[in-house]
C-alpha cells in the first residue's frame, strides 16, 4: 500500500467487509491504546470495542460506502472520513491509522450518526 | 486547556468564531506543513488554505455547532468531529490538531457536506 488514498480506499474495503461477515474478527484492528466513540459513548482496548460492536442490536448490516477523504498526517499516520449514504442510517466515521510492522491498526474510530 | 473534550470545545468555539467574522483571521491556525480537505479538494499550507476559506462563494455565514466529538490521539495530539445542523447545509468536519508553544495549530482538517 501507498499513500493515504489507497491505504484508505484498501482499509475502508476491508474494514466494512469484515464488519459485514464477522464483526468478532476486527479485533485484530484495535490495539489496548485504541479508541473508539460510538455516539459519543467511549471504549478504550480493543475487548471493549469489539465487545461494544458484537452486541449491537442488530444481526444483518451491509455498508455501502459512498465518500472516502484522507490525509496524510505525521509520516506515520492516516485520518480517513467515510461518508455512508446507505437508507435508512446516514453515518460519519473518523479512523487513525497507525503503522505496525507492515500494516496498520486503529488507534483512534469516531464514529457518528447523521440525523437529516 | 486540559484533556480533548476541554481542547475541543475551545477549539471549535475559536474557530467557528473567527470563520464568521472574519475569515482571513485563520491563518494563524494554519502551518506550512497544514492540509485541508474541502469536498475533495485538496490544500496545503496556511497561506493556500486562508485563500481557499476566503474566497468561498458567500459573504455571510453562521455556524451553529451540534456535536462534538474528541479523542486524545498520541499524547501530543487530539482530533475532533464537528457535526452542524444548522440548515440549510450539514456537514461534518475533523481537525487534528498539534500543540505548539503552549498552543494548537491545524495539521488535518477534512470538511464533508452531507446530503441528505
Amino acid at each position: 500500500m501507498s499513500g493515504p488514498d489507497a491505504i484508505a480506499k484498501q482499509f475502508v474495503d476491508f474494514y466494512y467487509n469484515q464488519f459485514d461477515n464477522d464483526r468478532s474478527q476486527l479485533a485484530s484492528l484495535y490495539r489496548e491504546s485504541s479508541m473508539l466513540s460510538w455516539e459519543s459513548s467511549p471504549f478504550q482496548g480493543s475487548t471493549a470495542i469489539v465487545e461494544k460492536l458484537t452486541t449491537l442490536p442488530f444481526q444483518k448490516v451491509l455498508h455501502k460506502v459512498s465518500t472516502i477523504d484522507a490525509q496524510p498526517s505525521s509520516p506515520t499516520v492516516a485520518s480517513l472520513l467515510v461518508d455512508d449514504s446507505e437508507h435508512p442510517l446516514q453515518f460519519s466515521q473518523v479512523f487513525q491509522l497507525i503503522p505496525d510492522g507492515g500494516s496498520y491498526y486503529v488507534l483512534n474510530d469516531i464514529f457518528r450518526l447523521i440525523y437529516g
